[in-house]
């Protein structure tokens, strides 16, 4: 095992989901970065910041340079952000074109986040509807069961499958609604430079901002959204808030398990006892949840970022918002298999019986 | 000091709000839960459920019935949840009206909740805009003051202090946008009776839910939120996301005051040195930033709530909710004072030589 | 209900306990501050620093003060500490008596919590003795009961209940000896003056440091403990392992209780159910333990106590450190009565066999 | 970047450790399980649970497996842990030979847990005697130097750096302490079987538990401690105090950078603003601190493991204690670079001047 879960060469195989680890990968992060210097390149070209042939040679430098990730490892180590080094590099390709000027590191790795951020919000889009009609075909099999109602860890009245079902899928739709009304706030090009004025670009800032925008596919900005963070800490919060909803779905399917109300295909082997069928998703879905839950605090503690830039609350970002989408879209890859694992709920006489006599 | 600084005769100076408390009391709170009982009855008559006469003489006798809180203390004690005694003592009033028939404890406290949490959003939402007032007036008075811009806890370049200013009060507008958006979902009144299926209303269910609905001014459902708690862990998010935007703002004025780059009037003496000005409600500021924001992570682990009704999720919210929204509501009080007490901001000669000489 | 649990008048019959509350109560406090000046006033007379009879009289005028809190309270939102306004009051009947001279705010205030952590202290490791005679006396009466043993939330074999009363039991002894071992890192003496250097005490500090700390039975400290937090954190860590240790045998007994595996007298009632007994203390555990594990880490986060005294970090101990006490010796409370209401754990026949066929 | 700061190309240069990261590779705590392994399949030779002569071919076998990684993940994927695929692939080496019988996985998987968290433990107890030595060095340098003492965000009276770095100081003391006090009580072999009781080794249970720990060096255990996560949750708060400790002093230099109160060696570059110099390495123990701060929270909640193994709370564990770790080891070697940067603190006039005329 190594530090990650989500990297360990065998814990991965539990924790770990290709779509999602591709897209904060570092090379693909590395992509955004570099798009966002060919974008400003060219913007500065075309803002008559830079001439024309020079931007669009340093655009065409920035993308032919082959990065060395040990010496911006170095240069990470000793500037806290990885990206004085990484210019550096590309402007040694690029001679006398235009390379990052007037931009800041905030500039470079928080447009790159919101690139990042759009495509973990596809993802996420994406899985919501598909596990919206798991549970759709999953009540329209078995929602009419009987189920046996439980209120404070004991039977109640008996309700039907389907109520419970309800309570899983009904925050779904609500939960695309969040993600649809706050994707705007993030999806922004972040344009501050040295102090966050954007004061280097003149009375250009706005044209070069823009452009960059435009180029990028996010939504222009009129000021740096460098120190406020509350667009990132509120999607932080929409992922806690998405794998909680698959943390009740596991605890009340661990719970269903464990009280014979339910039965799973697949299930986890036990090194001792082969007859055991575990419920490791459902108890994953309850893991993710409780993890995400206590991440968020962390990126709330963020939001005290103080003056025009912070390096340890921005660097506390950086350390927990990747885990954050990582076990928001393995929680739902996950949710979406388990549900669909389901063959059967309730309806057999025993757990009746056992329900009613309590 | 007591075990709340909210309530402690000392501290409550200090973390107290009176408008926030009074939302938040013993005495509101018991009016919102008799006055979904009065709506209740009322609706069971209306619907048919009960003779008309009868429901709203035990409309009636709810309303006269004087409360006997060591009871319901006796009772909450016993039962986990006050409700089962009041309801005895409402029915001890009510004679043969009807009373509760049909619904839950859930039902009361949680549509209790929906009527606290509307009166808190309208409150927070007022001083939301009086916030954005006060900091539009600190921009017009000293927006134009230049200001050492401070990236990474050193001096960068010279801004403005009308930039730092804007990254306070920025995020302000979004978070009026939020609170707009996420009204709707948790201003509802709860309705789902034994274990959330509405079951004993039959097919009187959403009439009786339209009428309580209506009565209290929520929307209603069309089905039981007992289970599904993402409406009330969004709220304790944006709750933290704007005693964070505070904190932000009581930070930097704390690093202002430091730095010899503002002045406030007012501010905390010492007892040992009486010449000190402290920056107290900057600090309270940041205090309740981070305190909100370890809060929030137990409102999310509270989202993992088993089965139509879980004890344990729903208590660990008690215990939480409404100190966020204490904090929140003080945060913004203080915020207010706080800036209508700046007197000056940087522009003398010592500020501005100490940060270029960096 | 009020914005805290422990002092709602109907929640605190579930949450409160009248024992730690008389601990943390704003009188004891005060107590504990008026014990501390009278000391600090008979050091200075004892040390040479006043003349012996003034400071006699200073510590008899602090003793008959009687102190208005309201003026306090006032005192306190200004300040952002009660402890000038305090003096200031004191000072007033002391005539020219010494009060307070070379001390601070922070010395009383964490003196005073040096205190109210011994009495804590004390309840606590009583109560962690009873509690292990509760779960000896459970285990004599069904330790041998053959149990089902539960992993992964499956079936897997039987075990005995001893076994799993064993789980529960064997941190106490561990608990106790952490509390044994940590108590002389907090019970300690805080003197400190303006900025931490007892400077204004002269040659006389260790002296007087020495005499205040025997006359309330604290330890003599060679340095202020001031702006190192780490007792006060570490004592929070010791009650969120207590009631994570309750909060496992609540969530094993919530349980035990759904699945028929264990019958409890007393617990709680429904409005809607009567038939119904919720398992209310158990859950009650699980409640406590999530909320401790959360607030710890807000005393964590206020180990970050920047140079000689953070006003911002200070004021989230006060927001935290009381209900975290209060969490814990409630639980150790609820837990003694939860083990003591059980009167049958497993041995029918219905559960071994349900266990055993899946 | 990719999901983990700590093993991300670029940012582990920055959040990494090389020895923290051997210590909790996957190759060492693989060698770890199969060093229990191999000593339980001695063990059941030495006791006579299996013939001795079979024991040793075992042992030999499985040392000499080449495990494929790909398999165990697949494994893990279905399992929810690696141990059922890996015993499966130790047990078609080892032909006849006893592999793993009457263990399970958690006894595998704990039991090297106790010898990462050894290594840990040494690796950290080193690292606090070199940080006390390298603050004894700087007291030795610059102690006597005076220094405006800052309480509440003010300058209040001139203390001595000496003072200060006491601060820093004085809490190593008491950590070296905990450290040597708990490392007992997690520093022991978890032996259980299927469900926790040692059943499947009968009368020999205790002979290969001592067999086991002898051979691995940590100490027997009279019961399995499975279930009991107190010494986990105990060790992540050490870490989190130690962390702390070092945010504080992070705190404390990055504003004593901001005041131009000290000077530092290195530090970090801009890519916009060449001259800065930031003082990077103090964000980051900020950032390590607010982090461990947070994830404490996660140890404590699973501290509610439900019955004799709860795979939703042990997952937890893996997704958390392994980057406290890793924090804290960080922040320890970061912490020791940054006291051995310090070039020069305060003793220039502007400084002084400064503080004085406040």
């Amino acid at each position: 095992m190594s530090a990650s879960v989500f990297e360990d060469p065998w814990l991965s195989g539990l924790f770990g989901d290709d779509e999602i680890a591709a897209i904060w990968s570092h090379r693909a992060r590395l992509a955004h970065m570099l798009a966002f210097e060919v974008a400003w390149s060219r913007a500065l070209g075309s803002v008559g910041l830079a001439e024309a042939g020079a931007a669009e040679e340093a655009a065409a430098a920035i993308l032919a340079t082959r990065v060395d990730d040990d010496a911006i490892r170095a240069g990470t180590a000793r500037d806290g952000v990885p990206v004085p080094a990484l210019v550096r590099a590309l402007r040694a390709e690029a001679g006398a074109g235009p390379v990052h000027d007037g931009a800041t590191s905030q500039d470079v790795i928080d447009t790159a986040l919101a690139l990042t951020l759009k495509a973990t919000s596809d993802l996420v889009a994406a899985r919501l509807i598909r596990l919206g009609q798991a549970l759709e075909a999953l009540d329209a099999r078995f929602g009419h069961v009987p189920l046996m109602g439980r209120t404070r860890m004991q039977a109640a009245t008996e309700i039907s499958a389907g109520d419970r079902i309800a309570s899983w899928r009904l925050p779904l739709e609500d939960h695309a609604d969040r993600l649809r009304v706050l994707r705007p706030r993030i999806e922004c090009v972040q344009v501050g430079g040295a102090a966050g004025d954007r004061r280097a670009l003149g009375r250009h800032a706005q044209a070069v901002t823009d452009h960059v925008a435009d180029s990028l596919g996010l939504a222009a900005t009129a000021r740096a959204w460098h120190a406020r963070r509350d667009g990132v800490a509120e999607f932080a919060g929409f992922l806690s808030l998405v794998t909680g909803t698959l943390g009740k779905i596991g605890q009340d399917i661990a719970l269903m398990a464990e009280l014979g109300d339910i039965a799973l295909s697949g299930g986890g082997g036990s090194s001792s006892m082969p007859h055991k069928q575990n419920p490791v998703l459902a108890e994953l879905l309850v893991t993710l949840a409780r993890f995400n839950a206590v991440q968020l605090s962390g990126m709330h503690q963020a939001l005290v970022h103080e003056q025009e830039r912070s390096g340890a609350a921005w660097m506390l970002e950086w350390m927990i918002l990747p885990q954050m989408a990582s076990a928001a879209a393995r929680a739902l890859a996950a949710g979406i298999t388990l549900i669909e694992s389901v063959v059967r709920i309730a309806d057999f006489p025993a757990a009746e019986s056992r329900g009613r006599e309590e």
